[in-house]
C-alpha cells in the first residue's frame, strides 16, 4: 500500500473503524452513513474499509457482531430454483441459530437489537437494504419488497419463539417439523398468491 | 372484610402483593408460583389476591405490565367459528398493537421481555399456560399446542417487524393488507393442513 500520509492498517486502525462506525451508524442509521465519512473520520483511506470489512454491510455486521454479512452469504441461498427457495432460506437461516459458533451471537445481536427503539430502527434499516433488499430483487416481482417482508416476519419469529423465548412445542420440534411447517409459509409469501384485500382472502376459501 | 390478623387491602397492599409476586415470578417462573405463596409472602389472605388480580394469569401480567390479562379478553377472540379464528386473533393483536393505550405498553413489554435469558423464559411459561394453552383448548385437535405455538411465532414476527424494527413495507401497510396476506396463514397453522415431514411438504407441492 502506497503512503499516504494516512495511517497503515493495523489491529488498533481496524478497532478505530469499528468505534468511529459504530458511532455514525448510531448517530445517522444504516442508510445515511457512507464509507467515505467513517474513513474520514478514522483517518484512513476508504480503500483500507474495503480491505478489512468487505463493504458497508460488513462493517455494519462487525459493529452488530453479526456471525456474517448477508452481503458474502446471501447470493448463494437466494440463486437456485425460486419454487424452493422458501425452503433453502429456513434451512439456512435455521442453521445459523442452531450452530454452535454462529446461535449464541445470533441471539445476543437480536436481544440488542430489540433492547431499544433507536437499536431497532437501525438493525431495521440494515435488515431491509442488505437482507429483504436483496431478497426482493431476486423474486423480482410484484410487491416484491412486500412480499420479502413478510417473509421476514416468519422467520424472525419462529427465531423469537423456538431461541430467545423457547416456548414448549417449538423448542422440541425437530428441523425437519419445522421446515415442514413453515417453509409452506415463507413459499406462499414468496411467489403464491398474495391477496390485496380482505374481499380477495375471503374468495381464496 | 373479617379481621383476621392480617393486612387489610389498601393501595400499599396491593403494592406489597405486586412486589413478592415479581420477586417469586422472576425466582421461580410462572409455573412454579401459585397464590398462596405470594399472599404468604405478602402477609394477606389469598382471597384478597383474587380480588385485585383475577387470579395468578391477571397478576402476572400486572408484574409485567401488560396492557390486560389473556384470561379476561381471550375467551370472546376465541369464541365463535373455528374457520374464521385466524382473522379474529390477528385482528385482536393487531389492534392491541395499534391502539395509543394498549400499543405502548406492548412494545414496553415485548421489549423488556427479550432483553434477557431469564426475562424471556418467563414469558415463555406465562404465554405458554396462558395464551398458547387456551388456543390449543379451544383448537382442541392433533398437535394442538404446535399449531398453537406456530400461530404465536407469526404473530409475534409480525408485531417485532412492524411495530418494533417498523421496517419499511410493512410498518406502511394497511390493516387489511395485513389480514389480507397474513390471516390464510395464521388459519392454515391453526385448522389447516400440517404436514409433519418435508416428504409430506413436498407432495402438497
Amino acid at each position: 500500500m502506497a503512503r499516504t500520509g494516512r495511517r497503515p492498517g493495523n489491529a488498533d486502525t481496524r478497532q478505530q473503524i469499528v468505534d468511529v462506525a459504530r458511532a455514525q451508524f448510531a448517530e445517522q442509521g444504516y442508510d445515511a452513513v457512507s464509507l467515505r465519512a467513517v474513513a474520514r473520520g478514522a483517518g484512513v483511506d476508504p480503500a483500507l474499509i474495503h480491505h478489512y470489512f468487505d463493504g458497508k454491510s460488513g462493517l455494519f455486521a462487525e459493529v452488530l457482531q453479526l456471525p456474517l454479512d448477508p452481503a458474502t452469504v446471501l447470493p448463494a441461498v437466494l440463486s437456485g430454483d425460486l419454487d424452493r427457495l422458501g425452503e433453502r432460506l429456513l434451512r439456512f437461516f435455521l442453521e445459523l441459530w442452531e450452530s454452535p459458533e454462529t446461535g449464541p451471537r445470533m441471539r445476543a445481536a437480536v436481544r440488542a437489537a430489540l433492547s431499544s427503539e433507536q437499536a431497532s430502527a437501525r438493525l431495521g434499516d440494515f435488515v431491509v437494504r442488505e437482507v429483504l433488499g436483496r431478497l426482493a430483487d431476486r423474486l423480482g416481482s410484484d410487491r416484491a419488497l412486500l412480499r420479502a417482508t413478510l417473509t421476514g416476519t416468519q422467520l424472525i419469529g419462529l427465531a423469537v419463539v423456538r431461541y430467545l423465548v423457547q416456548a414448549g412445542p417449538l423448542r422440541q420440534a425437530s428441523i425437519e417439523q419445522i421446515v415442514a411447517a413453515v417453509a409452506p409459509t415463507l413459499q406462499r409469501y414468496l411467489t403464491g398468491r398474495l391477496p390485496t384485500d380482505r374481499t380477495d382472502t375471503a374468495e381464496q376459501g
